[in-house]
């Protein structure tokens, strides 16, 4: 599988399930989420915005997705809502693995490039550094209808939360 | 990473935080539990006793462990506690597979033979088949000190639960 076809399996509405294991003081928080990832073409002003905010050259994208998330976590009475544009640039010699621009960080509210590796058993895994903050994710299918994510973050040296998310496809009857 | 390597790496006393995403009915559950994993010498009873109830040559196993838990789930107020014994038997060409011998299955009380694969990524995938459920659990190390699982369950040919457990190694200061 390359990026291309990981993006267009994870395109449509997702009902997600959060838990989220706070290390440290080993409590864990769960929360749930409506997700919806929408396919971008590569001529997509957004897509050239992107890869011009990192001084890369629009056209070695080939498009990018928009995930766009509504949901609610456990501890706070706080709406989580919110959108991101992500653009994978493959590297060139080996487009397995590549870059992730995205307009909004996971972790932290300044957009930050990650990197992405598809394995050989079709898993992606996301790594991205901040400036304090290490986050690693891997994302898998084990169905199409049935969308897994697993993450860590390192916070000054060590691991400070693990989190797990279920994505089942909205509208199916069959996961 | 062998499996030897992978039991090695697992030895030891963990506090583990369980999720159980409850996919149909969109719940989810918490557990927390003492896990203790002892290794086996080969030539140790119960690893000859779990062979020869395979019939299986127990000069193909190296050793095994035994696996010791005591814990608590949030939906109910039983006590959650039990010890099962894992022994591995490589395949003879390609050791990085093999069965994965089992005193008391995990998801049935009757004992099971599944399957290992140790990835190029060293995570371990379990796979087992019961009668009418299917289980499918990676396990992989974020550090040595941090271990995770993500696992789910078919039954009934749909997925019904998704599964994560962050271990910690009990003792240490630093995940």
């Amino acid at each position: 599988m390359d990026v291309k076809e990981f993006f267009q399996l994870s395109a449509g509405k997702w009902f997600s399930q959060r838990t989220s294991h706070h290390l440290a003081f080993k409590q864990s928080e769960s929360g749930k989420s409506d997700i919806k990832i929408e396919m971008l073409a590569g001529d997509d002003p957004v897509v050239i915005d992107l890869c011009q905010q990192y001084d890369i050259d629009p056209k070695l994208a080939w498009g990018g997705a928009r995930v766009t998330w509504d949901g609610t976590m456990e501890w706070d009475s706080e709406k989580h809502e919110g959108s991101s544009v992500l653009v994978p640039i493959p590297d060139l010699d080996t487009p397995q693995s590549g870059k992730l621009l995205r307009d909004v960080g996971y972790a932290e509210k300044a957009g930050v490039a990650g990197r992405y590796i598809i394995g050989s058993d079709d898993a992606m895994t996301l790594i991205t550094e901040y400036e304090t903050m290490y986050s690693e994710e891997r994302i898998w299918f084990a169905s199409p209808n049935l969308r897994l994510r697993a993450s860590i973050l390192k916070r000054f040296g060590g691991f400070s939360m693990a989190s797990f998310c279920s994505e089942i496809r909205m509208g199916v009857t069959k996961t």
